[in-house]
């Protein structure tokens, strides 16, 4: 297509503010009269609380308020309003190590610090559980009233597993787990709230969306949803842990509206850490039936994820892996059994490079099946990869698609042929593949909106309501609306991400900015199009069908020769008193699904979105560590609009993927409870000294419904690391990997015991 | 009409804010790093500079940095391209006492003052001229080359002016003066600017349209309209003097975008004084001639209006006297001369009271007018008053329009016939008469527009470019929107007066707020409504016909009686993916005068508003002082949107122009052409114990064309107030004003030599 900025590698408009330290984070926002806020953190994993004497806080000198679950109006809040499970600050007990128990708010940060020590507290502390086994063992402690068996359960069946493992010629069954690991936002989390005299509570929170935070805290707080203002912020990462609403904001607000002051809270590493959220650890059972020649006829699947002591966005979690792995490797008959267990841990949410954990075990075990039938790794994925066209076990039509292609581009960008099983020992390559939507429909959500008009000199302001949180949503938006209006980007000036300035939208989770929010800018850039061209049209004695729009000019492209800048045009809507607004507004065509039900059935996406990864490993047979020296990344982002920045996010899901493959994960002290990896010392992220060469590319698609042919760029790929990187560990030393991470002395035990087994069993 | 909050006295939105000292005007805010500046003013009238040194203060540790006229581009910027005449700082000469010749910036208010004294200026003083007389004078210094003559002419005949004194029975000349008085908005002028290292501008001031400030600084100083944002602030009044831009925001911009610091200069209130504006005092001959019966048949007029050292807005304050006085009392012909002179005097713009000058000279000699014919002054007033439907000598039609009607009320309400001429020795009434017009169009101002989108509950946000100076703008715009929508007041957040969130408006000036801001947020309103009403009117089932809104319902008004609340509907919008987002925009409907060139024929307004005002005065023989008893105020605002809001802006006005009638003058300096009026020490303005008894009343019409039959509430009044006074005064004392203020000085002398006398000559 011949656009002029749309598929154009350009700056990100955010990127000179983030690298000249401008840009304001949440935690370098001041208000005048602010007071510091901390939290009490409980220093059990399970415990009731008998008592709690706050007099010696409140006496200290410097201390405004101290508040605890007495303080709040016992409502619970959480994602979904069936699953709401946790306290504003808990009334009666405690139920992970680093809960919210009380929160202070000081004239200064070390004032607030020793007011917390004056809090005492009285628990009485209760057997707690630290593993889904242990909480769905017979007699477990029970975390929450509302599910006595600890655990939520959702289970969906398309066609007929068993009829297809009777037609299938192989079958295997094999278990995998993968790790809790943390999102690693590198800002930590915090919260800014001013509460006015008024009644209006305006707050500063790093956020995925400001109108489901608006509408979270207008119901925890029972404030009206328009006094609350979410404002616009510069957000360090979000990755689905920033979805809910967390104790920052709630203590932030109940403080200030005690005190009718600002009050700022910002989380420590270590808080950010043990008190936001985690991914959920997953342990899966896959049994995949397959002919002789590799088709997949069934699959069985059972996984159970461990949720921490809060339900967050736990209902979306178990369900989201089979709607993701049903569009990679065609399954005509699937059968799929999530448990989300409650256990006395920090509460686990989406994130970004889920579902990981399913794409790693299936594409660990189609490798064991390919060996087993003489296939190659490539060759079995090709013949069961989805293809555009295809309708899906649930029903949802795929659009544009290239699966395929980007398993063919590549292998062939990672020298596939000439590498695979041919690198000698502790060297190996392997492949990956995993697949994305463009958004999905959960809960109330609405589509998204926006809004443009015009400055005299025919530059233009664009609202919008959707958010970045670093992945480059804004700059994407303003390429967006200045190609359908034939602007530069410098000429469209965006406001968005306010709860009250800006127009309403999902929010930027589940992918829906590019696809959802980009055609609501898309729409209200040619509303303003259309009525720029009809002026033009009059000023030029014209037929408006005859004109287009590009670099700030108005100019026929059939007929005479004739042309008049943009400017002219809209200064003349003003003249006339009729300026040129334009609106437009999108919502996803998907049926109505009730994860909570089970009635899941129907079309889940706007477009699907596929990608392939190949890794290529070095394994130190010496200490069992690996590297990953390079790692080919290709993904179907639809049209990219900034190829730039696709590939970029393309690296940086991979390299998260990388982390939680190699070396991420958290552990706990079983005795007590305690996380014992909540720094950065004790939880390691891989660094560029980490990193081989990466590669990313992309195989374009044009998807007829995607703004300019757009889908997603932000995630395709991270799912497909863990799974390449296994396969090639087995390339290079025989050995299945079976349980992420992969630790060192794992490899270098199996190494050491000279196991060599073909089958992984 | 039957509606639920137009016409309703409701509390103004802005009203709390204020009471309470929450409002956030300029000089209250803040920014981080934020530098303090002061300005250099002349200590002369007129002088040459011939250099100025800053070295001195450069060097004083806490001054960031000095700025004089060679730091500008040398760009002069003015109210019309054509007459632009003042430098941003002079570059050559000073042409008033109190001009701007430098401006510092330093780390506090103290070491900014201590560098103004270090700054060495080398003036070489000019001969300067003070008066009107002096100034047209043949070899009088000339103050700018492009004006020569010192002065700016504006000639306007209709009808056949020497045929109507040949037809009228009596004709009479008189000349009246009125003085040079101050807006004295009680907020002193300031303004904070920020230019970031992006190259954006912020800004915060008291301005009257922040898209004209916006303008003004992108010429003045090359920055491109989008990248400069004009912040809503509280604004602590304007009347009319704070349409120009002013050298605050020029140095504090100039001085920002050298430092990439905010700057915030805040003037001292004697800076405000002879620095910002004044209004036009002027002399006025006027030769009239009537019928026996006092039927006006032509009128002769020449005004020299004292403008001095900068044309501001003088294209218009000389101007709008005919404009307006044309639709008080019927002259089918009639000639206006108005000269603006240059004097090395403050500058003079316009004032909401403004055009008093001519209105008290027309109603002083009409009541000399009936003396001398025996009649009544409010028969002569009744006989000569425009009436709706007219088309007035400009070609102007009158819509709807109640003068006569408020000369009856306000005489009822005063005691009229049983006070005229009857209340003894020092005691007396008197009335006069005064007209407005709801905006007229001057150079390019474009329309106004709205945006209103809704929230999630059914609450709203509204987007409107117009400013609030104090009058009430923003309830008003609340109303409106709330009543068109069937909402409450408080469903509705304003968002307005920033030239980068809200939609473009031609400014809180010529009186538009309600007519033209008011009549865009109503078609915006009405906009949504008819998207919310057809979203209901599917769920109910109906014909959208049916279907209207109030008190938060969408009920029918025929057939099966049903309803629905608004939030339900709004909700459904949002799940459907078709959120109501309503746009208007409003133009009036005038035809293009060019005040410049003299082309000022044809439709002057969008509508007119009439009143009256009945003064009733007790002097005092003794001192000759003169005491307000009663000040009966009548206007035809058309529907008043808050009949409380429209009164007390009718007392205000009325007070202010009670203030230039009794009290207010500036005076300067014969020798050094200094002001010496600078302070509220050396300037009287009425307090409450100055005030007698005030009854304000409304006639109200409804307008066709206005907003829910709205037209103008704010100014309309105060002209009437200057002749009602004089002339209680002649019927208290005998005594004909013809030069305000009446000083008590001058009443004790004629009193004291006996002068009754009848004619006034």
């Amino acid at each position: 297509m011949d656009y002029d900025i749309v598929g154009k590698r350009v700056p990100r408009t955010d990127s000179l503010d983030k690298a000249t330290g401008i840009a304001q984070y949440t935690g370098d926002i001041s208000l005048p009269g602010m007071l510091y806020g901390k939290i009490l953190r409980s220093p059990y994993a399970h415990a009731r609380i008998k008592s709690i004497d706050k007099s010696r806080a409140e006496r200290l000198p410097g201390v405004k308020a101290v508040i605890t679950g007495k303080d709040t109006a016992g409502y619970r809040f959480g994602v979904f309003r069936a699953t709401r499970d946790q306290y504003l600050l808990p009334i009666d007990k405690v139920n992970f190590f680093g809960e919210e128990v009380a929160a202070v708010a000081a004239v200064d940060l070390d004032t607030a610090e020793e007011a917390l020590s004056l809090i005492d507290v009285d628990y009485e502390p209760l057997p707690f559980v630290l593993t889904p086994e242990e909480a769905l063992r017979e007699g477990a402690p029970v975390i929450h009233d509302i599910f006595p068996g600890n655990a939520f359960r959702s289970l969906v069946e398309f066609g007929n597993v068993e009829e297809g493992f009777a037609q299938s010629d192989y079958i295997r069954e094999d278990t995998f787990s993968t790790p809790k690991v943390s999102h690693c936002q590198l800002e930590p989390y915090g919260a800014l709230v001013n509460y006015d005299s008024w009644g209006k509570l305006s707050i500063w929170v790093p956020n995925q969306s400001p109108f489901t935070k608006r509408r979270a805290l207008s119901n925890a707080l029972g404030i009206p949803l328009n006094s609350i203002r979410v404002h616009h912020v510069t957000i360090g990462g979000a990755f689905g842990g920033r979805s809910d609403t967390f104790p920052a904001e709630f203590c932030g607000a109940l403080l200030s509206m005690k005190l009718k002051k600002p009050v700022r809270i910002v989380y420590t590493r270590e808080e950010t850490m043990f008190a936001t959220r985690h991914k959920h650890s997953m342990s899966i059972w896959i049994k995949t039936g397959v002919k002789k020649d590799g088709t997949i006829m069934a699959r069985d699947i059972k996984a159970i994820l461990d949720g921490g002591a809060y339900m967050s966005s736990g209902v979306m979690a178990v369900n989201v892996p089979w709607q993701l792995e049903e569009v990679v490797y065609r399954s005509p008959n699937m059968r799929y059994e999530g448990y989300r267990v409650y256990t006395n841990k920090t509460p686990a949410s989406m994130m970004r490079t889920h579902p990981s954990q399913l794409h790693y075990s299936e594409d660990v075990q189609l490798d064991m099946i390919a060996k087993e039938l003489n296939l190659d790794a490539l060759e079995i994925r090709l013949k069961n990869a989805v293809q555009p066209g295809e309708k899906l076990p649930s029903g949802s039509k795929v659009s544009s698609y290239a699966l395929s292609e980007t398993m063919i581009k590549a292998t062939e960008m990672a020298g596939w042929k000439q590498k695979r099983g041919k690198m000698g020992k502790y060297r190996g390559i392997g492949m990956g593949c995993a697949a994305c939507m463009a958004g999905f429909n959960l809960g109330f959500r609405g589509g998204s909106s926006a809004i443009i008009k015009f400055n005299e000199d025919g530059s233009a302001t664009l609202f919008s309501g959707n958010v970045d949180n670093g992945q480059g949503n804004e700059s994407v938006l303003t390429q967006i609306a200045a190609e359908e209006l034939g602007l530069t980007m410098n000429d469209i000036n965006l406001i968005c991400a306010d709860s009250e300035y800006t127009t309403q939208d999902p929010g930027s989770y589940t992918m829906t900015a590019v696809f959802v929010s980009g055609n609501a800018v898309k729409r209200a850039a040619a509303d303003a199009r259309q009525q720029l061209i009809s002026i033009a049209a009059g000023m030029l004695q014209v037929e408006p069908g005859d004109l287009a729009i590009r670099q700030r000019q108005v100019y026929t492209v059939k007929g005479a020769q004739k042309r008049i800048p943009v400017e002219d045009v809209i200064r003349m809507s003003f003249l006339k008193g009729e300026p040129v607004i334009g609106r437009g507004a999108y919502i996803l065509k998907v049926d109505d699904t009730d994860m909570l039900s089970g009635r899941v059935h129907g079309q889940q996406t706007g477009a699907y979105t596929g990608g392939t990864v190949v890794a290529e490993v070095e394994v130190d047979g010496e200490t069992g560590s690996v590297k990953v020296v390079n790692l080919t990344i290709v993904s179907d982002c639809g049209v990219a609009i900034n190829p730039m920045a696709v590939e970029g996010q393309q690296e940086g899901v991979s390299v998260m993927a990388l982390g939680e493959t190699l070396c991420e994960y958290h552990t706990w002290n079983k005795d007590t409870g305690e996380l014992q990896t909540g720094s950065f010392r004790d939880y390691k992220i891989p660094g560029s000294l980490d990193l081989g060469s990466i590669k990313a590319a992309l195989v374009e698609t044009i998807d007829p419904e995607g703004p300019f042919g757009a889908k997603e760029g932000g995630v395709t790929c991270g799912p497909a690391v863990c799974g390449a990187i296994a396969n090639a560990i087995y390339d290079a030393t025989g050995i299945w990997v079976k349980e992420l991470p992969v630790m060192a002395e794992k490899i270098y035990v199996e190494l050491s015991s000279g196991i060599k087994d073909e089958t992984g069993n």
